[in-house]
């Protein structure tokens, strides 16, 4: 203990009393991830105040040779943000790290710091008559920083893409303790690798991203939500393809929910009013929305668009919400399923995605597979239709001690939809990452030249593996 | 020359007549880049049929320590397909490989191989109804496989992006010989590093990109193209933001020119004829377009757009395209710039960018301090101005000998141009790369850290230095 207690003093006096602290109490909230999974412990927790001090403080940890865990608002999926058991690394909080810088309207683009809250740069676009058009449960307490360290989806991934494609610019401190600086919003740079996105959705593994650039859009000016029922998921298919077609660009979300999802959410928020009145085996949430110049026909296209697939018998029955109040409780409906869903016990959750022309069919065929595998169990899967990406869980027989369910059922469901996700060529995680989570399945079911090419990577980056270890690789 | 007359034995054996030409006919054509600015030696010509063959002839070159040259059209800006003057790499053509498998019309994308020229992918986009939205000058010998190297640019990045954001899968060789394979196009996926764009714009340093899976989009239905002459390049900004804020996502393209420009396009092609009577200080291309859904109603838009513009003095005259003839002939002016300027005499040529929103004030200050600092010469600046990015020419006084000029006073000129898109926090390559062209000027001004990194990969990913040596870093 005593390298650790010289490189602690070091550090403290490196932080002064707001940046560093051993305090028990004050560690805690953050050595567990909030869906109570993983548990770890830490050296100490550090907050340091901006890019510099972050830098020192990590070339005091390279020399020191103490792993660092960086962390934002502690919501991540999959374990990203915990530290192991160890107790041998430093928790790293970005969260001091909040400024938003002036918002440029022209260019419609934000800079502003990794610990900057979600919730918070929608509030500072939409003051300025812009958007960040990503938006995800965790909003209130996740940040820019693990927004794109994880490549975080959300629900308007369909028109917008996940962080990935929002993210014009970034700054990062290295293994090494050197601030690569690439906060330049230039449109066209070709000047070699695309650093930038390497350290997107790198889990913190590569480097710390400390601030950046993103990307803003027009404010909606206007928004129609429509509920629909549907009979089976590959109608739910055909209705996304006919909205692609008739609302093009204006098309921002597809939803699809089991009525059985409905039902746990009903008996989870029993004040929530249904927005049909039958039952229909799938219900579809869709978004279509308006900037200025095209929010008074908005309505108008969209009844059109909704008469023709009542024409085409592409649904059974539709709602379409007449206000902002109502357009907020078809979502609320939608972004209460999986607490909802959580309530009704004990279940295996999986975020997964496949070809999406090919996603009906693989729900129709391999939730009776499972079902019948594991008997008692029920699989359901909800989500994101229009991405091919569905949240897939497998709710335990109905008495069932929860603990060793999961060690043992549990692990060998979710063994057994990764494999079947793997031959679908699909994707073990579709927006949640790797983290500690699925680190074994990637190294299982990832592809062999792929994960010797991120070894590889890895190893250039960060020889002494101290950023993040034991998460993703 | 037994080591690389042993390889030839094997690779001869491996590859097949078709497949291995050591004729100097048969090379010369591919050892000069077509600008004329550089020309090399090669061992051979390889033409592998495909992946499979490929990837064996690159396990022969990494036992034998063979550099391989990668070659796709042999059209690049910047020298990066062309193999320097030694005389030991292998030259290697993906011309072969230009199979474009069937085309998912429903999840609109193309997979095909690195060989299939821009033209050709076009055309078959087209016949099913869709676009591929990236085009350029070079289009009849440009390669998918030389484009997502180079993460080519051209005249729709403005709301398409660059190659970059056209690629959802690749397959390439690595440099020991294993194939990366990620062309499953899953819209979300988030397994670790986003290997696929590492690979996008490393000029065949990191791997040989061998086949794609490519994002098209709907076709257009009607498109307008308007010319319009204005007083100054601020000027030409203010309606840049006039026409995206009233165009919106139907803005695809927005060029700029300056009238010597278009002095030098009537004097290259006579029978031209210029789309406004009068003089400007500059012109602007504009090209709006719209698939099926909102054709009917383009032209009255465009109508609109450009009434406002005149009412609010943004432009001083401007024509609106009655034919797709027409529309064409406006873009046949532009797409001449280049060659008009080429020929009216020696020149140093910059691909250059800066913020956007800074681009008139860049041009503006730094052409006339250009034109002072080397009397006698001529700086103009055309091209993309919706992207921050401009092709920005210094022409040789008139009476000069070019290659004593371009040697002494060419050098230093362009190296005064990169010093200042440096200062103004811009790139020295927008999009054509850095190839053998501009390696010394990004090793001279490149981010030492980005730098570090980026050989810090390179060496992991290609120990031995055989993948394109000498070009990037």
């Amino acid at each position: 203990m005593t390298a650790s207690r010289s490189f602690l003093d070091e550090a403290a006096a490196l932080l002064g009393p707001r940046g560093l602290t051993q305090d028990p109490d004050l560690l805690s909230p953050w050595l567990t991830d909030w869906r109570g999974r993983f548990t770890g412990r830490a050296l100490a927790l550090a907050s340091p105040a901006d890019t510099q001090e972050l830098s020192a403080l990590v070339r005091l940890c390279a020399a020191h040779r103490i792993p660092i865990v960086p962390q934002g608002g502690n919501s991540g999926m999959s374990g990203g943000a915990t530290p192991d058991a160890s107790g041998t690394a430093l928790l790293l909080s970005l969260r001091r790290m909040n400024a938003i810088s002036e918002i440029d309207t022209q260019a419609r683009q934000v800079t502003c710091g990794a610990g900057v809250v979600l919730q918070t740069l929608h509030e500072a676009a939409e003051a300025q008559g812009l958007r960040f058009p990503l938006t995800l449960g965790g909003k209130g307490s996740a940040t820019v920083g693990g927004l794109i360290s994880t490549n975080a989806g959300g629900s308007q991934v369909l028109r917008h893409g996940s962080m990935r494609a929002l993210v014009l610019g970034v700054e990062a401190v290295l293994a090494d303790g050197q601030v690569f600086s690439a906060l330049t919003p230039l449109k066209k740079d070709n000047r070699g690798f695309d650093l930038k996105q390497l350290l997107v959705g790198s889990e913190g593994t590569l480097g710390i991203v400390t601030a950046a650039t993103l990307r803003l859009v027009p404010a909606v000016a206007e928004r129609v939500v429509i509920w629909a029922g549907v009979s089976s998921l590959p109608a739910a298919r055909a209705l996304l393809l006919h909205c692609e077609d008739a609302a093009g660009e204006a098309l921002e979300g597809f939803e699809v929910m089991p009525q059985a999802s409905i039902d746990a959410v009903r008996d989870y928020m029993p004040q929530a009013r249904a927005p049909l009145e039958g039952r229909h085996a799938w219900h579809v949430l869709i978004e279509v929305v308006a900037d200025g110049a095209s929010a008074a026909t908005l309505r108008d296209r969209c009844e059109a668009m909704m008469e023709q697939a009542f024409e085409r018998e592409l649904l059974e029955d539709a709602a379409m919400s007449t206000s902002e109040a109502q357009a907020e409780a078809f979502w609320r409906i939608r972004e209460t399923v999986p607490a909802a869903e959580r309530a009704r016990g004990p279940a295996v959750q999986h975020d997964i995605s496949v070809p999406v022309e090919r996603m009906p069919e693989f729900v129709e065929t391999t939730v009776p597979m499972l079902e019948a595998e594991w008997p008692g169990t029920e699989a359901i899967a909800f989500g994101h239709l229009g991405d091919g990406n569905v949240h897939y869980h497998v709710i335990a027989p109905s008495v069932t001690n929860g603990p060793a369910w999961h060690a043992a059922d549990g692990k060998a469901i979710s063994r057994r939809v990764h494999d079947l996700v793997t031959q679908w060529n699909g994707s073990i995680s579709a927006e949640h990452g790797i983290g500690q989570l699925k680190r074994d399945e990637l190294g299982r079911l990832g592809d062999p030249v792929a994960l010797s090419m991120m070894r590889a990577v890895k190893q250039a980056l960060d020889p002494h593996g101290l950023l993040n270890p034991g998460k993703l690789l």
